[in-house]
């Protein structure tokens, strides 16, 4: 019998339609390598894109825009939005519009074109989430800006457009609607019990011990209780925090461990899975939150399953996160 | 300058940036033929479905489950959801869970196996969305469901597994979140200004012209002001009308007409465009609705701009709905 589960912070049904006997490796990965060719990503490119706004570990200083360097962030050649003009607000009848202000930006993970992103050295994988908080950090101050958004998509038929391994942010002018419905979510909870329901949640998961997948001493990850698809994760910070741009480099170090862990442990389970992540955090100059839990969201592109999706917004799962969990878990890594 | 745009129902931003100079015909269209094979829709193989629960136009009464039909609904053999059992809802600590109570079903739209939905004769598709009404009202008796979701997906990227032409429905024991979030919009905006925001959209369109793709006397076809892809058309009766199943068949009868229509625009602009339709309407039982509207929603699936949703979660359209509208309108029918 197929169940119906509700996430707890969205209200977001989905349905857990178990396939009896499937296992990881029956689950279809496309064909998702990008394709090749010129790579303006690589060391020696450095003109081709433009100039970087932030840069990690360039050996000798002052010699911008040139080879040499761990982690390179620049402007996305081709936006999605313009980061000049005012910000012009305007009706339409009923309708609102706003010019297209923000920023895109693409975060050059490594000098190295077949890195992938999990097996980086926990050293090198820290000066990533050192780039997205000092990235989110520096965009605060344009106040044309109310959210950035951060994520990365692997593959090519998760969305992924370069072979180089890279992720995105992206500025925006207003808030994205799953951020405004996360808030909603965790902010009626905290009106009804006085507590982050992401606490619950981290609580709850650490008492039931059956979709943990696994820990350090600061971050969790585990399968959510109503996922979207086989072998999604959530990735949270043990103890209460609202914003992912107030952590400290210790701590980032503590992410970046348990992410490659993570990642690691659902490669073992499908090589060469495609998949997105992005990071949920607090929209710009917001205090602080009692009721909201920053973390990443990390969800496979699993082609077989999308087309129930695709026709009603309704996701359908054929495995349960108890069995998710359990592969991540037995996983080698 | 890209632009940001409002849906005034959902609230949902999606970003407009336009790729200059860009034609339908530059869109990607991926070869989307759905395999072929031993087919169990066709004619002659009625035994290998399970028994069909509604059929239309069958040349010899009582000759249940045999050649002879024009339109037939049987259910799914592979159900997203279990018709048998009862409705039993539990919780696990703050989690929800119900048992996966549903009906899955399938119309199949005809007997021949290369009709092409959109070309069918209007008298034959005003059968299909006979059979989506007859079916609703019928499962409407089921008291352990509250929703059932109509939808088509066209083309193996929509997600379609068979060739056949067909569309599915399901009943659900809970409202799906995307027309919870269009109840509460539509709400919200009636609380303010005691009209529906859907009648507003129609009066708005007819009077600017620039996203209206064609109209009969019952029906309007638009491309709404902030469209997830380009192409994307709403079909809205023309009068208020918050309930599909209470439709006559006189007035199916023009709905048939303007969809073909707007679907053979469609093609005429981009051939074989892979697409998904979905209705949306009242939940079941529930009274007329001042502040809501029932309506069709027709989104292409256009491969190739993907890949900022996919991340982000946060729609990127490369062509304004009053573009798609013009090349909408231009098409040769």
């Amino acid at each position: 019998m197929p169940e119906l589960r509700k996430d707890p912070v969205l209200g977001r049904w989905i349905i857990i339609s178990e396939e009896r006997g499937k296992r990881p490796t029956d689950f279809i990965v496309e064909e998702s390598r990008v394709k090749g060719g010129f790579c303006p990503l690589c060391p020696g490119n450095e003109a081709t894109t433009p100039p970087e706004v932030l840069v990690y570990g360039r050996e000798q200083e002052g010699a911008g825009n040139s080879p040499g360097w761990k982690v390179r962030v620049v402007p996305n050649k081709y936006p999605a939005l313009g980061i000049h003009g005012d910000l012009v607000k305007q009706g339409e009848g009923l309708y609102d519009r706003m010019s297209g202000i923000g920023a895109h930006e693409v975060i050059v993970e490594s000098p190295d074109h077949r890195a992938v992103f999990a097996d980086l050295p926990v050293e090198h994988l820290s000066l990533i989430f050192q780039a997205y908080r000092d990235r989110i950090r520096d965009l605060e101050q344009d106040t044309r800006f109310r959210y950035v958004m951060v994520f990365k998509n692997v593959g090519r038929v998760a969305g992924a457009s370069l072979e180089h391994p890279h992720s995105q942010l992206v500025a925006l002018p207003i808030l994205p609607r799953m951020i405004v419905s996360e808030l909603d979510g965790a902010l009626s909870y905290y009106k009804y019990k006085e507590r982050c329901i992401y606490c619950d949640i981290i609580r709850q998961e650490m008492q039931q011990d059956i979709r943990v997948v696994c820990q350090n001493d600061h971050f969790i990850t585990t399968t959510p209780f109503a996922p979207r698809t086989p072998f999604e994760m959530w990735i949270l910070p043990k103890q209460h925090a609202s914003s992912f741009s107030k952590e400290s480099r210790s701590r980032l170090r503590a992410l970046a461990g348990i992410f490659a862990e993570s990642l690691q442990r659902l490669s073992a389970c499908i090589p060469n899975v495609p998949y997105n992540f992005a990071l949920h955090t607090l929209p710009l100059r917001t205090n602080d939150l009692d009721h909201f839990h920053y973390h990443f969201e990390i969800v496979p592109k699993l082609s077989s399953i999308a087309g129930f999706e695709r026709g009603t917004g309704f996701y359908i799962n054929p495995m349960p996160p108890e069995t998710s969990a359990q592969y991540l878990r037995e996983a080698l890594v």
